[in-house]
Order: C-alpha cells, then structure tokens, then sequence
C-alpha cells in the first residue's frame, strides 16, 4: 500500500468511499445522504490537507489533516479516516494513522485530537489507543446511532 | 437588561464587543486582528440564530446557539458568548446563559456542549457550573494564552 497527496483527479473514489462509509450511520455524524459535494469539500476543500492509500486495485481510504481550531489553537492538529468497507482487516487505517502522525510533525503541530469518536466504534478506539491516543472526555449520548441509539463519543488526543 | 434576537442592525456593536473581548487572547481562539468580517459572520452569518443583551445604553453582549454537529449529532446544541469587558459584573452572561439553556430546550436540543472553555478563564468556567454544565473533558495544553503560555481548555455539557 502506498500513501500520496489527494488530488482532484481522486474525487470519484473519495466520494464512493465516503458515501459507504456514512451509508451505516456508526461512525460519522454525516447523514447518510449527504451530497456529493460536501463529501469533496469535506476531503479536497481550500486549505484542506489530505492525502488517499492506494493498493494494486486503487483508491482505498483517504485522511485530512487540519487544524482542530484557528487562531490560539491552531498548533492542535484535527484528522479524520475513512477507508473503503470493502478493504478493512487490510491495516489502511493504520498505515494512514502512523502516515497523519508524521505529516503532523512535519507541519510543526504539537498535538493531535479527535474531536468526536463513537464510542461503540471499538476498532476505530482500539486503533487510536495502539497510536498513542487517550480519551480525554467523553461526550454522553451525543452521537444518535442508525441501530444502538444514542451513544456517548469520546474526545481523543495524544502529543506530537 | 432585556435580551432580543440579534439583526444586522446590531452589526457595529457586535463588532465592538467582538474586538475588545479577542484583544486580552486569554478567552477564545480567535486572534486579536480578526477582522470585522470574520466576528460578522460568527454571529450573524447564514443560518445562525443569535441574541443581544441590552441595558439602557444599548448592546452591551450577545450570544449564539447552533448545532454543536451535523446530521446525527445535531441533537446537541453549542454556544458562544462574549460580554463587553467594561460591562463585566452586571450579570449579563449569567442572564444570556439561562435565556439560551430555554432557547436551546425550545428549539428541541437535549443538551448543550461548550467545546473550548478555557481553564484560567475561572469566572466563565465558575458560571457554566452554576448553570448546570460539567467538565466532561479536559483537552492538554490547547489554548495558546496570551501571556500565560499554553493552558488546559475544557469540554463542558449538560443535558436539557
């Protein structure tokens, strides 16, 4: 697997991932009909970092990089994962994961949180743990899940 | 002091207030040379549903209420305050807290979320418990304090 900078030519595979991924209502606040345009703005907007994981067959997954806040806040980083359904158990998250840490250092941030991680997205937990995130707060009952209603998220963060 | 929704007419003021609140760098995020636009837009812009707080000399606060998230997390309200620094000790952000916790419980929100509260600012953090709020998360070293270096910000809710 290889990681490079998105480009506008990678619009069509981010969309079709993005619209699996909020498909199922389990890990994004994203609606599950929410339009293509947002998808694209969301990963190659003005300003926005990202960067997509290609395996021989393509496109599988794409992250952002941004700042969590403006201003006084801007030397916390914010990132944010998708990675096609269909290629999940190939370890495309982490590779991203580690890949993100690094492109953040570069940048000169010196931490990175996660504002928003449902709680009940155990692997999605799991990994940030293995990358060296702590939950910092969690949220209670913020995140309305398509099947398990509502459910706490948590805020996670690690130094860079 | 009677509170009303806001309207452009109240942009001057706004800007006024806006300025002189982000000048300290020890509340918000915002730097001190935002510009007019960016404070506008803040509280008036598409969308928003903003108040102002009036004595007999005029505007002398306001605050915002939106979606803390989109799509299945707009269950959760967020909000945003500032009060004119020579107007502190009147009780206008104590009064503008509770108008909003019964804004936010009108508008069908089952909680509100203050994403930033900056720990040293001990007057505001001193209020939102007054009114209810918790500390649900504390996020290292996020804010960049104007002249205490980098201090602890923190996730405060409370359900409606």
């Amino acid at each position: 697997m290889t990681i490079r900078p998105a480009t506008a030519a990678d619009a069509d595979r981010i969309w079709s991932i993005f619209h699996a991924v909020v498909a199922d209502g389990d890990t994004y606040t994203f609606l599950p009909d929410t339009p293509r345009a947002d998808a694209i703005a969301y990963f190659l907007g003005p300003g926005i970092a990202s960067w997509v994981i290609e395996d021989e067959g393509g496109v599988i997954g794409m992250y952002k990089l941004v700042p969590n806040r403006i201003g006084l806040g801007s030397h916390v980083a914010n990132a944010s994962f998708m990675v096609d359904p269909s290629a999940h158990g190939k370890g495309a998250g982490r590779a991203m994961g580690e890949h993100c840490l690094d492109e953040a250092r570069r940048a000169g941030y010196t931490a990175m949180q996660f504002n928003f991680v449902v709680s009940t997205n155990t692997a999605g937990v799991a990994l940030w743990k293995k990358l060296g995130f702590q939950i910092v707060g969690t949220l209670p009952k913020a995140f309305r899940h398509a099947t398990l209603g509502d459910v706490d998220a948590y805020v996670m963060h690690r130094f860079l």
